[in-house]
């Protein structure tokens, strides 16, 4: 259980590619979408979570957190009770000086969406942009998952 | 993760009681009531549990469930998100013949309402019924916990 402090971006360029140290599909799908009590079912790699995330403070880079690994198998028979609108993506992760950037290159209905995260320990903790990050898109709802899986980047 | 057979009652007397083989407090919260995937956080006793139940068949008797024990502080930190209406109640463990009913005594809201339940291993399995069991409410959605969190036995 945690509070998540993280920063959201858009990703302007490929460059981050050949600077990643690893690699990962993630395919996820939603219990409940309600922004109070948002309920994932996720298969990372080879591995099964369930995670819980709450309400956001009023800037969105705050949020409760809790998760659990799950047998995979029982990930894939929660994922077929998700609602409508699983999440196919691929997730690079990025070191940058002391933090880890995540990329998420999505596919299937949000084909051409690419975003960059990275977790801060505080909300004050300083933070190397690389040059292919883009514009800030933190607390903007419209680029949650949870969202996405219902308003993909292909209608907007 | 299974699938489940269970027959739902009332309860006609308090004669129950005295048979009971255990008793335990149950305290639970829903994070989404949505019938097709019921998430519901429970604390039983000293114990915490995440649940996700599924679609029923149309007579209402089987249910996809899975379940997984969580730490007792997780549980109490997730309730807190859970939607408004958290039931709470006192459990009997009650067994007759071959299969064990459990009899949930309503407090808070839903007092005065009490159901036995007896899960079954599949359709056509036998089973003897006390005397103390009253109408057979299977499938009938109000008695669901989901449904009594949000219509409760006061209001009916």
């Amino acid at each position: 259980m945690s509070l998540e402090i993280e920063r959201k971006f858009l990703v302007n360029s490929e460059a981050f590619i050949k600077e990643a140290s690893s690699k990962v599909r993630i395919v996820q799908g939603f219990l409940t979408k309600d922004p109070n009590r948002v309920v994932r079912i996720r298969i990372k790699g080879d591995e099964g979570f369930i995670t819980i995330k709450g309400i956001s403070n009023e800037n969105g880079t705050t949020r409760f957190e809790w998760e659990k690994k799950i047998p995979i198998n029982d990930a894939e028979s929660l994922l077929k009770l998700c609602l409508p609108g699983i999440i196919d993506k691929t997730r690079y992760e990025i070191p940058i000086w002391k933090h880890l950037y995540e990329v998420d290159v999505f596919e299937g209905d949000n084909e051409g969406l690419v975003i960059a995260e990275v977790e801060l320990e505080n909300e004050n903790d300083s933070f190397q942009k690389p040059k292919w990050l883009g514009k800030e898109v933190t607390g903007d709802s419209k680029y949650y998952n949870s969202q996405l899986s219902e308003h993909p980047y292909k209608n907007w």
